[in-house]
This record gives structure tokens, C-alpha cells and sequence, in this order.
């Protein structure tokens, strides 16, 4: 039986899991009753919020959908490091910023883990790391089928060995942040067709492909290649059920209208691990730093430019917003979630 | 009438064209009488032996095959800078090797492009950059097809603005030097999955597909995300007929076997322009000016890394050798041209 028919869905469409508030549980209910996958990407949610945040989203669809978490140690997450990068502490010092440094960097992954048992969801997945192999079979006694994400196929081979329902395969091309954890596969993104190709020679695990896909020929292209589904994201960011910053969501729009260039890049400025974001006066300014590679690691430069990000988002300044986007933002539109994933199964 | 068969060819693959010797007559007849399309990489190819290489290649097939130039203005290809960055300076003579500049850092186009005229081949592809209207109807006029090479939806269109048959598009996973000439294009090297989508949308032009395919399965991907034809580089370096050093062969299939890590990276370290390679000593040693991007421009930077190359495989010393692959490297084999071909065939 395929994971599909396992899920009960009806179209190979995962709506990928966006923290910060993108994936609003009308967004993840549309896509779910549509027949594909919805996801909540509730890596930066309080765990003593998660369980309502799903409560929710069961009010709105009986179908499956998914709670997406970001794997970190409780020393990581918990652990405020002070010594701000130089250039970081000018800037907020010379555009009148407040820093504010988080009580801790990172929301409790064990908490958040455990509110996924408490209160059980049909799929766990989860990124920037890999869970343990009692883990897995904690989450299957619940009734939760668990995905992970890699970057590389040794990551999607470990996602195998303990026991993973599905493995989502993210390429150089997706928007946001790449969801592997091995040092290998930020030397060397790989791209998303040969990413399924070399995970497929080593792992028998259904593939979901993520990076770039915005149309039905992508689709059927990566079910040629070897997966099962795919996720889509920034596809997703322009839909009417989005919770982006208008001024984002305009952004994105503008790119696909030609108004503005579809520049993204990787990088590692907004939150000290890489993520593809669109090209702005911060990205620019700051490029040196990215390139030296010399910032603090995840979470701790993410707990640093919050306040940053924050009154960007507050004051709608995208030059200064992390602009989260994929390789095919240019082909974004703006409709609902039910008419785009209309469109994806008439192209299929 | 498909590209496929106007150029007479029964499999749709297309065999790179890799200058600096990998593609000799024996590997491009190999390929053109299997029914696929064999190429010269002659970018390198001094003007007065081209037209015995096409002769050459003439006598072992009568099938299409194709000769690949690299786009360069006079100025460009023959004006000679002698200033050496202070590091490599440093590195031939810690390696007491001699610098012996080249007396012109490229081979002139417009001489390689009359050799075309003069001895009319049936494909003339490009790299590097584009031609012109006047050059595409001389290559028209004289029988040859045109397909030009993009790494960005913009040179597809543009290629197909001036009437060329189709366009090679490059994915950022390609090995060796990548193909287009706008600066948007190496500022975010798109996934090949997402460029042929772009591509796709902007010309209906016949798509060549490459970047990291090495198996049948990614053959029907490119085909169904809306190329018709694919072009593989890497998969041929390992055939018994490919013209490269034997240390560069053996390294690629250490890589397979799993001897040594499938890492590569885009690199300007070896000729100024992006092109992906094997990571080895001299790429770590010297990552800093590669990141810091204040290296002379191509074609300088070749000229003055070619003693230290030219040295590097007569010692058979791979870490300081120019070992161009793509992504797909692990799964390069030792087998020849038409066992590739057959077991690609058989996939599809």
C-alpha cells in the first residue's frame, strides 16, 4: 500500500511546513480536505500552544495532515549566547533597534516532542536533525507516521535505519531552511533530480521531493525520477490562506509579475544555518559575513535578529525581512490553496 | 518533426562536449553510431587542426554528431595579463613549477568559428556566451543545426531569439564549466529541474537537459518536466573511449566505490569562470579567494593556472588537478561508451 493510500489522500501534494505562521490551519485544513498532505510548521511553537494549534486544525478537517518539528539538543535550544557579531549589534544600533535576546534561543524540542504523544497527529515530521530509533516507535504506538527531511542521501539512509515512514528530499532549490544536519550536504547541495536519483539507489523508503516544483510537469517530473510525492512550499506562500506579512507576500507576487528580479540565495545570515531567501539590501549589505562564514551557529543568530526581522516585519520593510523563497518564485500566484492545487492535478 | 529526428538519432541522449581532450573521435563515433549524439569539445582546439579533428570524427561515423566552441571576443581570448595573484605565484614556486604564460590565454573564436564554415559539421553547439543572427544563418546556411547552452531561463529565450534549434539548459549540478554568460545566472545557479520549468515557460524551443543525470529514470524526469533530449557529461569521463588522464579516471571511480567522498563544489579557483570539480587539496587550500571572488576573470585565470594543471597530470597528483564532475559522480562506471548508452537505454 502506498504511503498515499496509507494517508488516505488522493493527490501526491505535500503542503510544506513553514514555522513562523505561514501555515495557518485554514491553509493546512484546504490542502488536507483537498486530498494532499497540509502541514504545520510548528518548529518555533510553544509546546504548551502546539496541542491547541492541533486541536484546531481537527476541527477544521478530519483528513491527515502533519506537525513538523525542528530537531535540536536541549543544551542548543536552551543556551543564549551574548557575544553578538559585530557588524549585527551596528546595525540594529544605527537603524534604532532594540536587541532583545529571547530567555532562550530555541523552543524545548523534548516538550514539543512530547505534545506530539499527548496529543497524537497522523503524520510527525520533523528537519534540521534526526530522531532516535525509540523515538519512531513511541510516535507509531500513538498512530503517528513519521517523516524526515534530508539533504543528502546518507540522511535519507539514516531516516531509514530507524524506521521512518517517508523521506522528504529537500534540494538546493527549496525556499526556506535545507532540513539536513550532515556537514556533506551544505558543502555540496545537491539538486533535487539528482538528490532523488542517489537517494533512491540507497533506500527502498517512499521519497517526497521538495525544492522548486511550482507545476504538474515537475510533479510527474520527480515521480519519473523515483518519489512518491512532492512538497511544495513557496508555491503555497501566495495563496489567500498564507499568515506571511502582506508586504512578503506582495514581494513574492511582484517577483512573478517581473517587477522585481527572482534573485534567491542561500544563505546563512538570518539564522546561522542556510536557508534560500529572496535577495535584498540585507542579504547585500551583509554578504561578507556569509561568505566568511564566520557567524554563530543555529539558534543562536536566528535569537539575535528576531527583534530585527520583527520590526521589519512590523514596519513592512522586506529589505530587511528574511524573504523565505525557492528557486521557482516566479511562478507564484495569487489564488486559494483549493484552486492552486486544482490547477497541479489538471497539469498533472 | 522532433530535434531527435531531424538530427537522425534513435535515443535522446547527447554526449557533453568536455574540452581538453576527454572527448575524443573514438568516444563522440561511439555515441553518434549508437544513435545518440557525440560532441567535440573544441573550445581549446587550435583553428588549424579543427578541421582534421572533424575529419577524424567524419571517418568513424556518419551519423550527426556535434563540435562545441566557447564564445569569446578577440580582446578577450588574446590580450595576456601578467598579473599573477600573489597566492598562486606563491604556489608554483613552493611546487617549483614554471609559470610560462601561454602566448594568448584562449584560441580565437572567430578563427574556430570559420573552421566550422569552412568544414560544415551537422550540429555546432555553444558555450560561454552567445552569437549572433549572422552567425546562426551562416551555420544554417551551410547545413549545421545550432543549439546554444543556458544556465538561465533569460540566455534560453535569448538563444531562441536568434534562431537556434535548441538549447542545452545547465543545471547548477552540472560538472566542468558552466555554460551562460549572464551575471543573474552564477549570482543563484538554478536546480535543473526548476530551470527546464522556466525555460519551458518562456521558449518552445527543444530543450537539452543536463546537470547530474546519470540513470534512465532521471532521463524520463527531465523528459517529463519538458525536455526532449538530456546531455551527460560525468557518466561518459569513466568510458574506456573518454581522452582523460588515468589518475582523473581512477579518482572518479574511487568516488563510486566509495573511496573517497562525493564531494564537489563550483569553483572559479581554475580558470576564473564557475565550473564544478572534485574537491581536492588545491580547492580547500585556496577556498578563501575563491569565496572573497577577487580572482582574474576567465579566460586569464586559465592561462595562468595551465602549467600548474599541465604538471599536475603528467605527475598523475589529483589534488592539484582540475577533476571536473557533476553531482552525480557516485555513479559513474568503468564500462565503455555503448554499454552506457545500452544500460541507459534499457532504464528509459
Amino acid at each position: 500500500m502506498s504511503l498515499l493510500e496509507q494517508l488516505g489522500m488522493s493527490c501526491p501534494i505535500v503542503q510544506a511546513p513553514m514555522a513562523g505562521g505561514a501555515t495557518t490551519p485554514e491553509l493546512i485544513a484546504a490542502v488536507s480536505n483537498f486530498g494532499g498532505l497540509g502541514s504545520l510548521g510548528a518548529g518555533m511553537t510553544p509546546p504548551e500552544t502546539l496541542s491547541q494549534q492541533i486541536n484546531t486544525i481537527k476541527s477544521l478537517t478530519s483528513q491527515a495532515f502533519a506537525v513538523n518539528l525542528m530537531v535540536l539538543s536541549e543544551t542548543e535550544s536552551s543556551t543564549v549566547d551574548t557575544a553578538m557579531p559585530q557588524w549585527l549589534a551596528q546595525h540594529y544600533a544605527d537603524n534604532d533597534i532594540e536587541v532583545a535576546l529571547p530567555s532562550r534561543p530555541a523552543q524545548s524540542f523534548a516538550e514539543q516532542f512530547q505534545a506530539l504523544l499527548d496529543n497524537p497527529v497522523p503524520v510527525a515530521s520533523f528537519t534540521f536533525g534526526i530522531i532516535n530509533l525509540e523515538q519512531v516507535a513511541a510516535l507509531h504506538k500513538v498512530g503517528s507516521k513519521v517523516i524526515g527531511t534530508a539533504n543528502h542521501p546518507l540522511e535519507a539512509k539514516a531516516w531509514a535505519d530507524i524506521g521512518a515512514d517517508a523521506v522528504c528530499v529537500q534540494g538546493v532549490e527549496a525556499g526556506g531552511h535545507r532540513g539536513g544536519w550532515l556537514a556533506d550536504s551544505d558543502t555540496d547541495p545537491l539538486g533535487l533530480l539528482t538528490l532523488i536519483t542517489q537517494a533512491r539507489a540507497v533506500t527502498k523508503l517512499p521519497l517526497i521531493a521538495a525544492g522548486g516544483i511550482m507545476t504538474g510537469a515537475a510533479i510527474k517530473a520527480a515521480q519519473a525520477a523515483g518519489a512518491e510525492m512532492v512538497q511544495m512550499g513557496t508555491a503555497f506562500l501566495t495563496t489567500h490562506e498564507a499568515g506571511i506579512n502582506r508586504a512578503y507576500k506582495d514581494t513574492l507576487l511582484k517577483v512573478a509579475q517581473g517587477e522585481r528580479p527572482a534573485l534567491t540565495r542561500l544563505t546563512r545570515l538570518f539564522s546561522g544555518k542556510p536557508a534560500r531567501a529572496l535577495i535584498n539590501d540585507y542579504l547585500t549589505t551583509y554578504a561578507q559575513y556569509d561568505a566568511a562564514q564566520t557567524l554563530p551557529p543555529y539558534p543562536q543568530l536566528n535569537a539575535m535578529t528576531r527583534n530585527l526581522r520583527a520590526e521589519a516585519s512590523q514596519a513592512g520593510d522586506v529589505e530587511q525581512l528574511s524573504m523565505w523563497a525557492g528557486q521557482g518564485v516566479s511562478l507564484v500566484r495569487s489564488e486559494s490553496a483549493a484552486e492552486l492545487m486544482e490547477r497541479l492535478v489538471r497539469e498533472v
